[in-house]
């Protein structure tokens, strides 16, 4: 029987060429986060179910979990997140790991979704995390790491903002206008979906919920200034203007208070941050994150404050696709070995061992075609550089390199010609 | 209630100080992958279940293999292995991909297994594979890959041998011994497993399979002498000697033809081969692969030649901790910035910013601990180099660096002290 060629719904195939997409953007996510002080850590894509029973959104637990039951029937999950997994670790070596601690991970992580666009149900996502730190600088500092990656993509002030609100700001709001404490967190939740529901929508969603205070709130949430001026200034105001202080003062231009924004995941407790695409055809949030000061002690009873942000690698090529930031990428194999007939392939793989010695990434041609056709796989295979390896190049010594981008060759010694790569 | 921080049972949490080895032992599988001109792919780690059914090894599917059903109701299996997904990828792209195709990747893989030495429920594993070549130096080259991740790790000759057969040979003695071809399939897996079981055990299974045969052929695979005299020279046989004497040739001193050797996976035609410790104390397989021309064509209908190995992060960190191969790893973060007391935090975050763009990777201590419990955070993160920021510093930009291991130190300007690093 001939099977299907098919990947698994809502799941991609990394082709070479995809691939190299990829790793620019993970290596991209990688050496800044690790410019910043942050150090890797991994876990495996299987997590208890428990894990995420009490604290990840109900709508991912109950319609979008990966969970089945083993041979030993444990209830075993696919990750849909990766905080619950970084939240485990850190309680389980509290007492070694060095506080604060910059974390970082680059995990897929797996939702049960109708697959579109921006949405598959297997991701990958950079992780952002320090923990055991009370510090507006904390904060600032997560927000700044991401705006230097956005400059390390090439965008600029302008192809985006980073809409920051604070969830402690909201509950005394809702504890001003005389909203139930029991309620805040399902108000927290339509506030939320704000945008992807009709006006009418979600004023009769609040109204349902909290009565004719739906209307006040509503018109609040329109400035910064209907907020503010209804709270009272106390430690929370002041840690939020201090975080966006210290965001202005480190030259953040695109920063915009936006009350609406509460993000989906019950655990924030104090700011909360989202990037957004300023371009009016793909008006999207690219990723968001936040302070997450009570989820290790809920679950695990150590506490530990914490602050960050996930950033998927989906909404991040749908970005740099819109606003042609990807960059033309090559193969990593630097130069193609094209071989003439008769020659002792021996000896090519001697001149191969030669070159990768010198650091050079090099393929040799083993399928015996004709060397325009040798040649033109280099270049299918985007690869820059290729040398024609015959006798006559093996006795001489002597060989040429050609830049298949630009024509541009250069003949001598190994030495002299790898210098044209 | 608080839950427990133990992970899935079998799996493994990467806390950064693992995670610096795990990468290194990436890095240079990656590194030496890509100088011998292999491209990287990847796929999803979750892939239908009929992709398994009927060429991975009984064993595998029948008791260790992930699957459970989605909520779409489809069979969907956690990937034991990569080479049916990398078939697949390579079949459905059959008229884009350029052959002959050299692709590795590192995927996670997962097995049920009974936790052990060795062997765990999820793994990671270095895939390298040439597709779409029928030539001897595919193989060769295949091996003289793995020969030279070897040496990079630091393995000498003498450490470990390169297990060498084919299972086309193996065919041909069968045939000549009058084994029938439907026993051909039992008869090596049987073989594969000879080391594993008492030698009576060995020859009862395999008298109850082949009768009076197995006594003829156990005395046959004592010798390398033994095997060829019994079958006659012919593509096979030649084809064999070729890639022995490219390897040969290529200076690869540690082959040994071993008839034993036939490996758990059906879908080998050809060559195979095994790197084993030599440690007497440890003596265990490190990886092995082989050549696999028919199982494209058996599971996807198109015709495509291929050669390859997977290689697993677990039996590597064994062999290189076995052998005191472990580098002395340090933190990736490569300067900390301790801050004195009543320091400007923005005007740290500056020169933080100077050092970021001047290629260094730096943390900021935002403890507000005293300086000396700073220094000490940097120790035990291991971080190499420290330097103290405070008013002074920051006023006269003089600064001053510390090498924490050697406790050399340097003072000046910025240019000048990141000399040190």
């Amino acid at each position: 029987m001939i099977l299907s060629t098919d990947s698994y719904k809502g799941v991609r195939d990394f082709y070479p060429e995809d691939q190299v997409i990829q790793n620019y953007i993970f290596n991209t996510w990688k050496k800044v986060a690790e410019s910043w002080g942050f150090v890797e850590y991994n876990a495996s894509t299987l997590e208890p179910l428990e894990l995420y029973k009490s604290k990840t959104s109900e709508e991912i637990v109950n319609e979008q979990l990966y969970s089945f039951k083993d041979k030993g029937d444990r209830d075993v999950v696919l990750r849909p997140e990766m905080t619950p997994t970084v939240a485990r670790m850190i309680a389980a070596k509290y007492n070694e790991v060095s506080f604060p601690a910059r974390w970082y991970s680059i995990p897929n992580l797996f939702r049960y979704e109708k697959p579109q666009r921006g949405r598959l149900r297997e991701h990958w996502q950079l992780n952002i995390d320090i923990f055991g730190s009370a510090s507006p600088y904390a904060d600032a500092e997560t927000i700044m790491l991401a705006s230097d990656i956005m400059k390390k993509f090439g965008a600029k002030d302008e192809d985006y903002e980073i809409r920051i609100n604070s969830r402690s700001l909201m509950d005394m709001l809702y504890k001003e206008l005389g909203i139930p404490e029991e309620k805040s967190k399902t108000v927290s939740r339509i506030i939320d979906k704000k945008d992807k529901i009709s006006p009418d929508a979600f004023k009769e969603t609040l109204e349902n919920e909290i009565g004719d205070i739906s209307n006040k709130l509503i018109a609040i949430l329109q400035s910064k200034e209907g907020v503010f001026e209804q709270i009272s200034s106390s430690a929370e105001t002041e840690y939020f203007s201090q975080v966006v202080s210290i965001l202005e003062k480190a030259g953040i231009q695109n920063l915009k208070f936006t009350p609406t924004l509460t993000r989906g995941f019950d655990y924030y407790t104090g700011v909360v941050f989202e990037l957004f695409d300023t371009n009016p055809e793909n008006p999207r949030s690219i990723f968001g994150g936040g302070r997450y000061d009570n989820l290790i002690e809920d679950l695990f009873g150590k506490k530990v404050s914490a602050v960050g942000f996930g950033w998927g690698d989906v909404t991040t090529r749908d970005f740099l696709g819109t606003h042609s930031l990807l960059p033309k990428l090559s193969s990593t194999t630097e130069v193609w070995l094209a071989v003439a007939p008769e020659t002792n392939m021996d000896e090519v793989y001697r001149l191969g061992n030669e070159l990768r010695n010198k650091g050079i990434k090099i393929g040799i041609d083993i399928s015996g075609k004709k060397l325009g056709d040798q040649i033109a796989g280099a270049e299918k295979r985007k690869i820059l550089f290729v040398m024609v390896v015959g006798r006559n190049e093996l006795e001489s010594k002597n060989y040429k390199i050609k830049n298949l981008a630009s024509g541009e060759e250069k003949s001598g010694n190994l030495d002299e010609v790898i210098k044209l790569i």
